[in-house]
């Protein structure tokens, strides 16, 4: 697996050890990374403080998005997504879909590439979580 | 003009008295104010925090957003409309689409009732905006 993706997955386990909902991201940029984050709706009490929204805010303005990859340890929602598109951002890598399907033929629709790699240990976090916390997960997901 | 769309532009015209990007945002639930905020990307040195972002982030968890009605100076963009989705809020009312035409067909797709006020003061804030720091503006929509 690649640095970045375990850079998120190592952020999706300290939003885990804090409380918090395991979903983490990663920016690079130029093969550089540039900011990490995860998701801090339970942390900040604020719901739009997805994995990769926080990724997003704590890179601050970095100018042009082209030649940026995304990482997700979740396949983005239509928030994240639509941030995806917005921003221009070319390339997303999620490391798994199962749990949530997110708004990939969205991505897709407005040219963003989606790689989706599929891990058994991205799988297995959220999995383990949602049965520890299901009013959470299905807060964070706005199915209330 | 309703209480909550002059209550959106005051806080865009707090927003550019900041030296920020003049875009406010009002979120009512039940017909009552629930919070208020604006595009705070200068301000905050954050790319998120567009003003429907701001106002969310200020709520925020309120649970269901059933019920709620976001209001909006200007026409969402991607990212704004796309947490629009995501969080179900069923009803958009925007001060104006000229100077950005944003995702409305997006929206509407999903379900979501746009009502474009086409005000001109909305347009008129913008456009002197624009004029006075046109590279800020194409930064917040990322034309770069």
């Amino acid at each position: 697996m690649d640095e970045f993706m375990q850079m998120a997955i190592a952020e999706a386990q300290q939003g885990l050890a804090e409380g918090g909902i395991p979903i983490g991201s990663v920016l690079v940029k130029d093969g550089q990374l540039v900011a990490r984050g995860h998701n801090k709706r339970v942390q900040e009490n604020n719901p739009i403080l997805h994995g990769e929204m926080d990724c997003l805010n704590n890179a601050g303005r970095i100018g042009s998005y082209r030649n940026t990859v995304i990482y997700s340890t979740l396949m983005p929602c239509y928030m994240c997504a639509g941030t995806i598109v917005q921003f221009k951002i070319p390339k997303v890598i999620v490391g798994e879909s199962q749990t949530f399907s997110g708004a990939r033929a969205f991505l897709e629709a407005h040219g963003v590439e989606v790689i989706d790699l599929n891990l058994p240990e991205c799988v297995e976090m959220m999995q383990q979580f949602i049965q520890e916390k299901p009013q959470l997960w299905f807060e964070d997901i706005m199915e209330l």
